[in-house]
This record gives structure tokens, sequence and C-alpha cells, in this order.
């Protein structure tokens, strides 16, 4: 369990926290280009906190090549998985470059790709092969289901049927999207959750832990926190919002804390 | 008063702005997660107008010990006070462990305490001895008033008759709680200010000053400004908001500047 | 054209997106007080995608020397206009220091003057005195029209006619008042736009290329590519926001991306 940092004897409200390195109560950070020094703050800080980095969108593709090389390096030592977003891919896949993307990304030293037709339509096939190619060359694979545009309804039972078939080809976690603003996918346009939607991707997928549910509003935070546990995969958290994120999954924020009340004994003074 | 930095004979519009050290007109900054770089940049640049720089509810708990340490020494060496996020206190409290989290506080460097009940239920001796102890340290002792919980309604009496008990037991100054969003106690829903509530606070007071209003959002801070002057105590103001709100203290923004057009004569040319 | 910083032969969605130096598809940035290091990190990783950086309202007079001189330079070594915001010199001349504050803004290393009207009244032949005052000293002359305050509507018509005097009188560009919340201007206070202003701003300008519309929200850029192409204006862009508008406008972000699918062969694998 992680220590915490004042080195005293207080227990943290909410229990069993898993720390780095971990397969579940994984943190995705939405990352739309710190530079070095800010990477550096924030490794820093949270570090500890952090299991995936994604250069949201395609901005990886704008970044020189000195300060990219810098900040994968970077990010890599800290133990913390780094990947373009996988709108970069749909871009190079709709171009036939799907090869020299992977490589390339692979070179560059990525460890982990995107796999998601977020605004491209994919046969299966396709999608099955990209998963297989990125497998291959050694890269950690999360596909994302639904659609960034809110009018192009994602029906749910296709987001569950995708997620089964990405899981049996080889991904890793499956990516629930909700964009950075968190009202697409299983939110409304205000961010409040369908809960119907949520509770149907929640029964169709072989348990809860591979999903990661795109999460950037405090209050889908502590919805996700409150009915799947502090251990739940969280994604597109602002790099502002890692450590509240974090008091959150440990009950050290009032939205949480206050349901572990009855745990403690009043002792006070 | 502060001279513009231009090193010119311009005045302020608002004028009368108090400068550091002060005793009126404090800005209390939430800090939820700055790194050491970010934190130089904060203070290097507006290290004059910030007066307390509070760890965000428990986050002071997630930093390592080495970051925390570097941090709190970086924060005092600009003349700040900083301290950790009243719902750690409350946590610990809960625990009995308040001794341990006071030496320890004391020990680490924090210069201030906030006593606050946000979360918990706490007896009035009990909130009194807190009081007492952080102030036989030698702690700035700052209380606050008010529920994180929407839904929780804080009666105003109460959170008047409080105010005044805080003061005579010995805390600096009182801040009114309106949490990260400025959603609470003396705002609705939608950020606007209670104005009956707002005005039975300040009237309960024994004068404006021993207030810290947190008010997180700019329309808040232009209410203030325009109600209580621009020495108005201010908290909750995010990391990248400092020099914008003393621009509004100033009236060096469009929406204090209009209203002191008048005082000018228009020279022009 | 830029070449994509994975230095990969992959054709960005959006063609001819122009690079520096350039004299359209500018980006503004509002800075509301970055310290040394951030700005460091911003020009590292976006000074290729910027061109004027505003130091936002009166914000620039409450920097203390040493920063304030620290960062005009920095700024400046990577070929970025540099300007303080148009509110400062409204109180200058308000007080009839036009004379030093240009003279002054000069020395500081500014390149760049903003001249608004956003919360004074100015005479016509005040503001073209300005304008000349301020090209005669070697400064980039940039107007805004607009009003600061949503009840204060400015007349659309009133708005072009200024736009066309300012550009004979000398001003390089003319921006859009939208604020830093993209609520007045061409915007209802939900940041939405008014078709109908919009348009009559755009018939009524020599060209589209004399404008820049301050768009501080994602669906304002969105709106402003769309219509009006990737090598539009714009301007008030948060500091971290410019690696996602180039996203936007190199169609390496969903919004503008679908647009463009037809162009592509679905080549895939």
């Amino acid at each position: 369990m992680f220590k915490n940092g004042w080195g005293i004897d207080i227990e943290f409200p909410l229990l069993d926290r898993r720390t780095k390195p971990r397969n579940i109560g994984l943190t995705m950070v939405l990352d739309k280009g710190l530079g070095i020094g800010e990477t550096t703050d924030l490794l820093e800080t949270s570090g500890e906190h952090i299991d995936f980095l994604k250069l949201s969108f395609g901005t990886s593709a704008l970044y020189s090549p000195h300060v990219l090389h810098k900040k994968i390096n970077l990010v890599r030592s800290y133990e913390v998985d780094i990947y373009p977003g996988g709108t970069f891919l749909e871009v190079a896949l709709l171009q036939g470059k799907l090869d020299q993307f992977l490589y390339r990304a692979k070179e560059l030293g990525f460890t982990c790709i995107e796999v998601s037709d977020g605004t491209i339509e994919m046969e299966k096939e396709t999608r099955k092969e990209v998963i297989f190619k990125a497998v291959d060359l050694g890269f950690r694979v999360l596909t994302e289901v639904g659609k960034k545009d809110a009018n192009e309804k994602c029906l749910v039972d296709e987001m569950v049927k995708q997620l089964n078939e990405d899981l049996e080809n080889g991904a890793y976690r499956v990516i629930i999207e909700a964009r950075e603003s968190g009202t697409v996918g299983v939110y409304n346009s205000a961010g409040d959750t369908d809960l119907e939607a949520f509770e149907k991707i929640l029964r169709g997928a072989p348990n809860p832990d591979v999903i990661i549910w795109e999460a950037p509003l405090k209050k889908q935070q502590v919805h996700l926190i409150k009915t799947l546990g502090n251990n739940v995969n969280l994604g597109n958290i602002p790099t502002g919002e890692i450590l509240a994120l974090e008091a959150l999954r440990n009950g050290l924020r009032g939205d949480t804390f206050k349901d572990t009340l009855t745990r403690f004994s009043k002792n006070f003074l």
C-alpha cells in the first residue's frame, strides 16, 4: 500500500488502493502538450500514481523530434506507459501506412498503442490485424470502443461485442470513449452517466477490470469509484488532476471520505 | 503600494491595494499538486501577490517526502504561508491522531493549520481544543465554516455562531467554504451568490476582514471586490489565476476598471 | 509545410497549413501569467505554432521587472510577437500617459501593441493617433473591436466601420473581441456563434485574412476552421491548448479529421 508521504501512522479512509506495478486501479492521463519541465514536475509529483500517458489525438505528430524523444524517455523512466492518441493511428491507417506507423512508434520508444475507430470506419478483420501486428511488435495494446461524434450514436450492443473481440484478439484493456470533454459514450452532453448504457457495458464485459473508463470530470470519477471501487480503471484524467483523483481514490477528499465515516470510531482527541 | 512592474508613472485604477506583509487583502491559493518547477514559476511571478498556499484536500499525504519537503521550504522562502487541506486533519482527527498530525506538520515546516468540519461532525469542545493546540504549537490557524455536500445544508446562523467562536478561540481568519467548484456555501449550483446568506454572514461577523471568502470563479471575485473593496480576503484561487485576480484587484481588467472610469479625467493624448 | 515530428511519410488530413513566418493562419495566445519555466516549455513544445503572445489585460504591470524582462526576451527568441493586453494601454491613455507607455513598451522589448476600447470610450481621432504613434515607433499594431461588457452591445455595423478605418490607419490585423470566456462579440453567453453578426463582419471586411477571431472555446475554433479554412487567424487561445488547436488545424483531431475522410482512399493495410 502507498505509504502516506508524511511518514506518520494515519490510515487512508478508502483501503486497499493498489500501488504500481498493478493491473487494476489504472490511471491514464490525457497529455495535450506538456513541455519537458512540466512533464518532469508531473512525474516527480505524481509518477507513482500514473500508469498510462497518452499524447492526445494527433498531437505527437506536432512535437519537434527532439522534444518528442526526450519526453518519451522521461516518461518511461518513471515506469509509465506512453502512447500516441488513437486518432493518429487512424490517419496512418487510412493512408495505408500502418506498418510504417508501428515501426516508427517502436523506434521512438512508445510502449503502447491505442487502436480506435473514433472517426474512421474499420472492418473487423482490419481491427484484428492491427491489434495482432502491434502485439507482435511488443506493444501493450489498448483498444477503444465508441464514437467521437455525439450524433453518430454507437450502439451499446456493438460496443460490448467489439470489447470482447478485442480482448480475445490480444488487447490488454478496452477504453470506453468519452472524449476530453466527457460528453459522449456513456455520458450525455452534460457529462452525466447514462446508467442503462453503463450497466449494459459492465454486464457484457468478462469482468470490470478489463475496462478503462474515460472519466475526465470529477463527478464521473466519483460515480465510478463509488460504484466499482477505488481500483476502477480511469482514463482521460487531465494532467492537473492526478493528485486530486488519487485523493478521491484514497478517501482523502470529501466526496469519497464521507462514505467511509461509519468505518471509523470517533476517537477524536 | 505595489509599484507597477514597468517602472513608469501610471496609477492603477483601483487605489490602495495593500502589499505584503498585510493583514487584509489576503489571497489564498488552492494548489492541487504543482511540482517544484511549477511552484518556482508561480512564486517568481506571483509570490508577491500570494499570502496562503493550501495543498488541497488530502493531497499532501500523496507527495513523496522528498518533494513535500522541498516544496514547503520553497513556498516559505517567499514568505507565503503553507498548510495542508482541512480534510486531512479531519481524517487524522477521526483516528485519534490529532497530536501526531500537528507535531508532524510542525516538523515538516507547515506554518498554518486549517480546522474544518466539511465532512465529519465535530463537537464544539473538540473544535476549540484543536484550535488551542494548533495555536500553542505556533501555527497560524484558519478555520472553515460550511459543508462540502450541497445536500447537507449548513444553516447560516450556525456558520455565523461558529465563526465568532473560532475567532474567540484564537483563529486568525475564518474561511467560508465554497469548494474548488464554487458551488456550495453562499453560492448556488451555478456559482451565483445567495445574497441573503452572504449579507447575513457579513452582518454576523465582528468585521469583514476576519473572513476569507472562497471564490474560485471570476464572477464571484468580481462581486466580492465590487461589494467589499479590492482588499477583500479571497480563497481557493486556482494557481493559474493569481495575476488575473490581482489585475481585478487593481482595476487592470475590464470588469473592475470600468467602475473607476469617472475617477479619471479623460486626458488621452 | 510543417513536417510531422515522427519523421515519417504520413500526410496530415487538412492540407496546406501555413508554417512560420506567415501572414495567415495566425495563432494568438492568451498568457495569464506563465513563469519562466512554463514559458520555456510552451515555446520549446509549441513555439513553431504560435505567432502572438498577449500578456492578458493589465497583468504585465504586475510582473517584477526582472521576470518581465526575461520573459519578453525569451518569447522573442522564438520569433513570437509579444504585447501587453489592450486594457493596460486604455489605463495609460486615460491618464494622458500614452507616450510614456509606448516608449517604455519599446524599451522593454515588446514588439506589438494592441489598441482597444473594450472598456473606455475613445474618439476616432484619438484611436487613429494611437495607431499612428505605435506604427511610427516600429510596433506591429493589432487593434480590437467590440466591448467587454455583454450588456454594452457593440453594434456590428460600428465594428465593421472601425475595422476598416483601423486597417487604413495602419493596423496589421483587427481582433474581434470575445474575452477569455468566449461569451461576447459574435458569441452569446453560451459561447455559440451569432451567425448573422459573424457573416456581417466577414462581408464587411476587405478580406477574411485581416481578422483575428478570438476563439477560446474548442467549438468556436472548430466552427471557424470549418467555415474559413485551417489558416483562419485565431486568438485568445489558452496556453494549454496550442497543440490541441494545431491538431484541429491539421485534421489530426476527430472534429476536423472527419470532414476529410472522403479525400482518402481507404487503403488500410
